[in-house]
């Protein structure tokens, strides 16, 4: 990639995910100071003028557009931001890429592993950096799980769990479609919490415990038909609203996974759990600032979980902020996300997770739906 | 059943399980005094007349057996309690019943489905009172729990999950065979974490969610070799050191459920959760004496998880003990246990779970090692 | 001491306190099988003919006094164990020293410091065994505390904070007097809080941190006037609701202590903290089974507070219960004193707490009285 | 006030807290959109001209001065931010009022009462605008707190509670002065944790709470000497190392208040508690996104803690930021505070806390440190 000092960024979407990209834009600069590469709030675009326009003025960027082939033809733009819905990100991707543009992209990839196949290729083939927003490996204390499993502190692997739960959807009058709603609408999202929230939990563990080889699972829909948002018309649900599964990892540990909007009590509890023959490793969305660990070469009447209030100068990211106990949040790893990959456009480390990185992701999730429809286990593609 | 004053009960093996009824017997009779039926200590029964002797001893049984034969062929013994190793429970409870015994049993009630069948058969066709150790339905968390989802404060019900991991197998040079790890050599104990750890988990969630109708189930055995407790020599370990399966509830929820001793850092982590339409709850064998709950109910700006101490006198069974915030512990589940059972047999209400609940228990775990083997979903019988 | 192979306990008093002693002579016979000096449930005596009778045969008493001072006539009686009122201490304890027996008694030591002077003198002219129910002395966390600050883990020491919170008299129509609620009245009970809960904390941490030289407190009635127990009648409350003091310890740390029960939400909620140089630790009655601990020794990415589950076979007491993991309640405290008093009489390590220890905690209490009354720091005598 | 679009800022002190207003100006315009006046970054001053510079850049100010005097000259500047030690306050707050700036402040206000007297009187006289950066009360969490006490939620207060515990300068080889370690310096700082932190804990419980009237106190400075930061060369210690005080207010609740730098385990533990005839409440600075909250109206078996994930749209200040269940942190308690002081410009509420308000903090802290001094209870001056 050639040296630049800054790039000029057009976001794609100004939804609740175009707000955290506009915001980890504008803070990385901040916060990083140091960046070798800045961002420029170039140009922001969505299909409501006035919408975008305020959007604009908001977040400071510098122009609109209403059509993001616009956007795309632009010869002022070097970054094309995904934040639009699901069922837009390939064409997007693919029309950027061919416009020498780089990609960065929310996640899922794609809707589907076709989909996503197709992106990486665009991507690969015109050798443009990429990324996908999967956002939490870039939470403080899971990056120091990733520090720790990578120092070979846990030891063989036995065990990794992981479960995001919600419960926002449990109402029947909750609409599908629409731009707050499109997540329950099969057409756009190309699944339920599958592609939202076990995503997420599949991008981690592929991070912190390396491929998963099978997996076995069930979906369920509990709320068969729910009004479009737009006619108010009841309509048959496709997605899925719950989503559990076992699986063997190539490391030879065991998993499982469930994700659902059903879990009453819980807003965004996603939670994961390393069990290792020396020491064990568990964190929570929660809390995010915290990291439990146990280290079994500890003095053994005193061995018990650590809550470690993951906000000193030695935590990863965390001498970029305030001091030790004050503790920062969910927009924050958006942040860190944007400040690695600027560094990795101007010659530092390469840049995770790449379209590469999230088809991985994608092809287990697909694994996951089709074991579902099946109802046998089933092997991940690699 | 006829009204009796007292039950002389004869117990069978001298281990943990050994002292663990024992001292809810014992217990029972001070902490109920109202109970219409009070145990009286009449005989121990265990191989080794040295170990048998001194256990006798400290826990005030008036005499000895060391074959259970004899034991069970005694007219002054009212009650076999079966606290030995899975491989002896159905010889030993057909015998008593046929000999016209109550019999109680430690958990599982048989190493397989066609054990357990025949025990069920021998005390319902004899019709004496039975009942399985499975002591966790008398935590008074637990069966605060059952108050709650019978009295219909979860609505619908759209998961369950339930985990119980340990660490203690960990290493390759923990034996297996002997009075210590029976629990390791698949001969005697059937199998490994299903009927052991698994099989509470499933006990508890029939009772409260009720039956499930299918599974799809992994295990593994992560040492496949261990040395002969005896004779010292490696021979290859026939048990699952881990568990873990999906499961579809008649009620349409959905279960996770998983055991382990390879869980580094976990003791005894017996963990339970129900998310409700309208409310959830939570559970943890570590923090036996709290539940949490969250009722949707509340206001919400105040909506929250609530950690309840159950410790008050109108918590089940908790006016038995001492004063509010001042906890009981494991063993008290069993005393309740007791307490229970006897106050059945002196009229009071019918007593669970019986032999027959407990055979509905292992025609799950069966399914589970079924679907294991056979990489399917499993229907369980019924 | 003389060497003896059983004790003959007579209790006084067969309310809370009796039930808890009761339970702890029985079981510490059963979990310590191999104590050289076993207990006998040889009378019980309360004012109540049928109350009296009653409990004997709940606990297994052989006989039964409705006069304190006939039980101590009798020669069948070894050790008499005072679990009445406070008002009753002194008294039956110096006769009961006087009558040659050994002693055993509630906390406080005496309703006053006068009181508990002489009940020292009396034990200490006669040369009798003696010990007062300081019983949180003996949860397994605290006394592991105990070990870790003996060990020299925590270095110099700064701060010492404890909290004792109940909710229980908030209300105003809770009564006077009687035998449920002597603890408001301050004739029998000698003060409110600072005898009951506060001396508890005092008590520990004279123990874990040394003496304390002086004191600043303040106490509050918040219910100025409450029904008497037996007549009905309003009338002033003697009794401290509340009692706080800040405190300087002799080895240079800094202590803050509180207790009440107006604290809405705590029903037993002793809490204690102590910060040194290297080390912290804490812990808190409603999870008793717990402690938690700091070490700043541990590797700086990976500090965090330790919550350790205190029920592991090298953990004090633990392997004299159950299993890893299997938790205890409130009432094995006292089975552990118990235990270790007999032990003591039979040669075994010197017993704590004594009378004279704690006197120790009663004139702490009596400095923070005074400080209340003066409104200046106070000198704890010596 | 006159209306007005905008506010251009002047901050003086390029330090931590300097981060933390900027951040706050700057944020507080994207996500307070409406805000009706808002805030321009015009200059920003420190003595050293690389230091500023950097700054400037790094934050986006227009300008730059190092010498406080010429910033508040400037006609281009509405607002004087004071950042800077402790020691500058009272100058630069009297100086930037008489030339007619709004002027918002870093607490403690003054480092006496005399200062902070003075400043009142400054801004009141020339009617500007003021603010001090008493953040915490707009911790989300906390906001909701002090709506629950002002809809009486609480009923009568019994028990307030709050430490602040840090453990920082626990090594002796921790300087004295500088611009890191300038709190250590009494001449520079007025006073140690009592200003620094306890002045937290002080301005939180007169909003909660109401008026204290009288306090006893003790200080503790461990560490008697240090190197001076620039010298290197021992001096004397001036500063209290510990401060806690037992309170009574005025609404006839107990109160009790410790702050520490020597506090091991303990990165900025700010926690407080209040305990209502109804209800309790209590936080924790640490996980700062929740409330904990009992209420005694619950139905009995059900009553618990309920541990708020205080991240829901209908919570204080939230629907401004992500969605349920994503937290945010410590820096957005001064993004909040600049909005609400840009919204009272703009003819919103009227802001607090205003200089006077945080006199009436000076004026506790100022008892403490008097009754620390005189070991007598001290009356706090109104």
């Amino acid at each position: 990639m050639d040296p630049r000092d800054s790039v000029r960024v057009g976001l794609v979407g100004c939804g609740f995910m175009g707000r955290t990209h506009s915001n980890a834009w504008r803070q990385a600069e901040r916060f990083f100071p140091d960046l070798p590469v800045r961002p420029i709030l170039q140009a922001v675009c969505a299909r409501n003028p006035d919408e975008v326009a305020g959007f604009a003025g908001q977040w400071g960027y510098e122009s609109t557009e209403t059509d993001w082939r616009a956007l795309v033809d632009r010869d002022d733009i070097d970054l094309i931001d995904i934040a639009s819905p699901n069922d837009t990100h390939a064409e997007i991707a693919v029309a950027a890429t061919a416009a020498g543009k780089l990609v960065s992209c929310e996640k899922p990839l794609g809707r589907t592993v076709a989909e996503a196949v197709a992106m990486v290729e665009a991507v690969e083939a015109a050798g443009v950096a990429n990324m996908v927003w999967y956002n939490y490996r870039r939470v403080p204390a899971v990056t120091l799980a990733k520090l720790l499993v990578d120092e070979g502190r846990l030891g063989r692997v036995f065990h990794y769990r992981a479960k995001f739960l919600q419960d926002w959807t449990i109402s029947k009058d909750v609409p599908q479609g629409g731009p707050a709603t499109w997540r329950l609408d099969v057409d756009v999202a190309g699944s339920g919490v599958t592609g939202d929230l076990l995503a997420h939990c599949i991008d981690t563990a592929l991070w912190l415990n390396g491929p998963i080889g099978r997996v076995s699972a069930m979906t369920e829909t509990f709320v068969k038909e729910r009004p479009d948002a737009v006619t108010g018309e009841l309509r048959p649900v496709g997605i899925d609203d719950a989503s559990a599964f076992l699986a063997r990892f190539d490391n030879g540990s065991l998993g499982t996974f469930e994700a659902t909007r059903y879990a009453r009590g819980h807003k965004a509890l996603y939670t994961l759990e390393i069990n290792g023959e020396h020491a064990s490793i568990a964190w929570d969305l929660h809390d995010l600032h915290r990291l439990q660990f146990f280290d079994h070469g500890d003095e053994g009447r005193l061995r018990g979980w650590r809550s470690i209030h993951v906000t000193d100068g030695d935590h990863p990211y965390m001498k970029r902020w305030w001091v030790p106990g004050l503790q920062i949040g969910y927009e924050h790893t958006f942040v860190h996300q944007a400040a690695d990959f600027l560094a990795s456009l101007g010659g530092g480390e390469p840049f995770h997770p790449t379209f590469r990185d999230a088809l991985a992701t994608d092809r287990v999730s697909d694994a996951v739906l089709a074991s579902a429809k099946s109802e046998r286990w089933e092997t991940v593609a690699s």
